[in-house]
């Protein structure tokens, strides 16, 4: 695991490229230390040419990520590592849902999600822009799927919720760490997956990395 | 649900009977505003007495509320509602792991708990204690349960875990919502209930009441 390595990678130059808060305060919990750097990438990859959810968020991910690698790579000091993220909401028809673009368009989402159970898939690109000090770029890309089980709900509810205005800037139409929070029943899988970063797989990735001697923090 | 209630509950006098600020969170997510007033109960039930951590949570729960409403039952406006709650974790063998004294007892728990699956309880007790103004007194009692999966973990980690003090205040000895995050690979059921209050069910609960008349908000 990655704690015992905090204090080391805090003495590094570490790269969040997500302007998401919850992201922030996810890997704050692990007790780094990161500057956040927002992609230019236009996160415009044609969903078709994907077999799921999965692979288009952790290829827009890896994207987010390298356009930031890339502009950073030259200064000194390079980043030890930039970390890019994205988060879809697959429908139960295996579409993927992304931020609803107003009130209606959020009132479909979340009523094609009450009473049923769905996917919620984080990609996760993870770039060592300079591995070691002249060294090649080392990137690896993983993603991570949790189920999400929303109890019925009626359209008073939802709407009551949409007047919150917490829909409009998330995946899905929801965030689970706020109000929606009470349509979710039950979750399968890692909680933090859902709220926009598999933190679990994430520290899991790089501690191996670093116990192999791939990186040294 | 309870969104679409919320304004006129938070027109009513709402009581928290507990100090924890992870459940003033949760229930402020819901959009509610109540005050805290935290229970003199002793948290001392004698937990032979219980068939398994669900039972012990309950009633450790209501006694809490129950402690608290009797102070409260008595002043204008006397609270609409007062909610008590306790969490419980319960370890491979069926004991039930509260707070760690110390970081000898922490590494204990959390050597027995990594590697494997656990259950978490939080038993609810809900009490309105003047049911619409010279109304007899109401209690609601109700549990959830929640399976959280430890990734394997090695001492080195759990003692870098225990040095930032977290353990130390939270049953069996780690808070999901922070560091320990990364230690937990897979939950099954609801992720507020491990944090400290199961926010679906209380929904739930609470706006089946409505809806049948049995309160009126």
């Amino acid at each position: 695991m990655i704690l015992q390595h905090a204090e080391a990678l805090c003495a590094r130059r570490l790269i969040l490229a997500s302007a998401s808060p919850r992201r922030k305060e996810i890997l704050g919990n692990l007790g780094l230390k990161f500057d956040v750097v927002v992609s230019n990438f236009d996160e415009d990859l044609d969903k078709s040419t994907f077999t799921g959810g999965a692979e288009y968020a952790s290829a827009t991910a890896t994207h987010k990520a390298m356009e930031v690698a890339t502009r950073l790579e030259k200064e000194k000091p390079a980043p030890f590592v930039v970390i890019g993220a994205d988060t879809v909401v697959e429908g139960p028809d295996g579409a993927i849902l992304e931020k609803p673009k107003d009130a209606n368009e959020a009132m479909k989402m979340l009523l094609s999600l009450q009473g049923i159970t769905h996917q919620v898939h984080t990609g996760v690109g993870v770039i060592f822009p300079n591995n070691g000090g002249g060294g090649e770029r080392l990137v690896k890309t993983f993603s991570e799927t949790t189920k999400v089980t929303f109890a019925p709900l009626g359209e008073a509810e939802i709407a009551a919720y949409i007047k919150t205005g917490e829909p409009f800037d998330k995946a899905g139409g929801y965030g689970i760490q706020g109000p929606a929070g009470a349509f979710v029943s039950s979750i399968s899988g890692c909680y933090f997956n859902v709220m926009g970063f598999p933190v679990h797989k994430f520290a899991d990735v790089v501690s191996k990395m670093i116990k192999e001697g791939v990186i040294q923090p």
